[in-house]
């Protein structure tokens, strides 16, 4: 029997400023990432998601971020490798604290936005983050893009690791996401949405937007929690990956 | 033979900002309360002043404050009892996380400026960052203001608590420190404060400015490192009372 | 015939976050008072709400804040009146230019939240705030609650002044706000806030909770946009009002 | 007669960090660049560097930057032109403002750091930056780096301009800055200093590293606050070029 992990994002609200379905999306999901303050969520948002996730029983996991609250950590920015040293561990150490005081246990750690997407591009972007995991605690998993230099570099330093492909997301012949510019890089039905994944989950295989076959391997699926119909895309790829016999667990 | 602690608070600049000079007063304290990025420091300043502690070899405290970068945590704000104990969780989380990984411990926390000073005199105030801080790890041991609600609140959750004295102030008859706007308020010599802390170790007392004689506690006392001479007066004051046979080491 | 001003708090979207309906609202008010960046707004939702207001033919105020992100400018804290001076001085200038450089003019400055509530009770606060608008431009409006030290300082100084009461509030003998705490504070229905304002327009008085009729001078009235019936609550007011032949329009 | 304005960046203290000796600094210069409060200054550094200028007789300039007060604003951000434009708006408001409610004027703008730099190098951040400038004030003077992007496209949409050069730095073939990665990028004494600036004044001409003579232009050079021995090399400069006749004014 097959089994993979769905992750979601969560605890992105900040101050009075509401973002999410935070408490209905655990109801699918089996791990979420947290922000940790840098991007989104404060000290009592990160308290109450800890809390929520514990009553849910999803797997927590800390979605650092690079220091910037009004871009939402999606735009990029050069940092040095010690400053992401620095950065993931403060961030990363946050959350873990708040966690053990709460009485939950930190499971995994996936970078947030434009530092995801930089780090998976680049070697030393992605150890600097995976450094840092390691230093807090190396049985952390590592959560990153399959096939990127997230996995890679965390492998490297022997960090255990979960490949991460998407929902809402389509591939290129290369094993890699269609970049959002083109027209079809987004998949809009939840039917499209879990018959990718199912060819992934048992296949080790995608279909690229050029009709060919692309090797990928997957052991966290990312939803996403901020788009109109997010609540019900979900629920939807839960009902249907589970009539399907596939597993849903933490990896 | 008597002993004492003396703590200094460090990890007080912020990006290209310096403030104190933190590796050289190292060598006269026994215990360093490191801001944690909400008053001053930063991740890496943070990461480079636990490196710094653990060379020296002092004893590392966590130096939690309100969310007051441009006033240094030093104006009064009025946070909710839950908003206080969650950003004291944050906030250590993440110093005690950089410790960690670092192979450095947490052995303390000390309230940063406003916050120290309005829980000294609000019993919820006070009881509100003890709660966050016995959630965290309950062998933490507490540094408040002595005789204050600091103390009072964290023996009443059994925490250890580590009763403050400031060298460079004076008393009142009541044993409480006599207010910065009062003329005779603070202590400019060595001398007078090494006389007075020498008394309070030996005797348990203080001489009021008053002239009267007042009961106070001391197990830590406080060198400000922020004034001109900060250096010269703690390596006076570390002699003297090595020359008095007060041995000086970390609660 | 009588005319009155309906006012709004707007532009209260930070980055990735959004709050309230402007777009809808300002079909309802007369004023808008934009929040400058302390508490909510950023650089590019002052822009927008500026253009916004251009469009809609809304007069266009300030709503400087105390800088607290977190706690939206509700909490208290305790600045210098030379702090306060600044800070005011510094958010009003930026909403001022964003306005004079989209072809809009900035017409008046209501403080916010904690600030206001502050200065509402004390006349340093009031007076640093007020001198503030008076150093930007003498000819700015100066929004303040009703019969407060905000109306009187700036009174005091010669500023144009527009006292304030509020739509959803319910008042005291002695003309003051029912605190919040009250059971009866806040007034639920449309129908009953605007017979309460055809009241204060009409014959410069207002019923108590009490009973008793006290007097009380409006120049202005704040709807609040943030509650969820917001939208049908500021235009049934409108609709009402003008059913009244009460006139709207900027002070 | 010949004539130069020599500027520097001020105001880049930040809450109880001071940096830089602003008002001795401000005797030797014609010229500052106040920071906005996005990398350093805040409200009540930015008013009180404002008085000292107006006391000292020097020419006030704005010195807008990304929002990165951790990095001071020396790390790349890939923000959107219209963000450019946006928080280029609200800065040199906010700074106009405080300038003319105290009687100073606003008369040059100059982008601080990465955002000087990336701009330098890229026409459409350059124009971003530009617009905004011109949207506040068609009058205002750009500063920017001769012979950059900054210069190129303020000019394209008719703003006065002054091209910067920079009194500690050497120069290559192609009139472009020695990156500082380079061994010979720094001139360390105010004679070869002063001696480059003489030539380019007279002869607008550069002698690169190579030895080969490049053509530029300057009509104002940046002396750095920011060096160790930064008061002398200052004063030394002033001096030189008054011995030699050069006239130190504003552009």
């Amino acid at each position: 029997m097959f089994s993979i992990d769905l992750n979601c994002d969560m605890g992105e609200s900040f101050g009075v400023w509401r973002m999410g379905c935070d408490a209905e999306l655990m109801n699918y999901v089996s791990s979420v990432n947290i922000a940790c303050g840098f991007h989104a969520g404060d000290a009592t948002v990160m308290r109450e998601t800890v809390q929520m996730a514990l009553q849910k029983g999803v797997a927590v996991g800390a979605h650092p971020s690079f220091p910037d609250l009004q871009g939402f950590g999606r735009r990029e920015m050069r940092l040095s490798e010690q400053e992401i040293f620095d950065v993931v561990l403060y961030q990363v150490s946050a959350l873990k604290g708040i966690c053990e005081a709460l009485g939950a246990k930190l499971r995994h750690v996936k970078p947030h936005g434009a530092l995801y997407n930089q780090a998976a591009k680049s070697s030393k972007i992605a150890r600097a983050i995976a450094e840092a995991v390691k230093a807090i605690d190396v049985n952390l998993i590592f959560y990153g893009l399959s096939g990127s230099f997230l996995i890679f570099e965390a492998e490297n330093i022997h960090l255990k690791t979960a490949s991460e492909v998407f929902a809402d997301r389509t591939y290129q012949a290369d094993g890699s996401l269609t970049p959002r510019t083109e027209p079809n890089a987004l998949i809009e039905t939840s039917e499209r949405a879990v018959s990718q994944i199912l060819q992934i989950i048992e296949y080790q295989t995608v279909t690229a937007t050029s009709g060919e076959t692309a090797a990928i391997k997957a052991e966290t699926v990312c939803i996403h929690g901020d788009s109109g119909n997010a609540l019900e895309f979900a629920r939807s790829i839960r009902e249907k990956l589970i009539e399907n016999k596939i597993q849903i667990q933490p990896c």
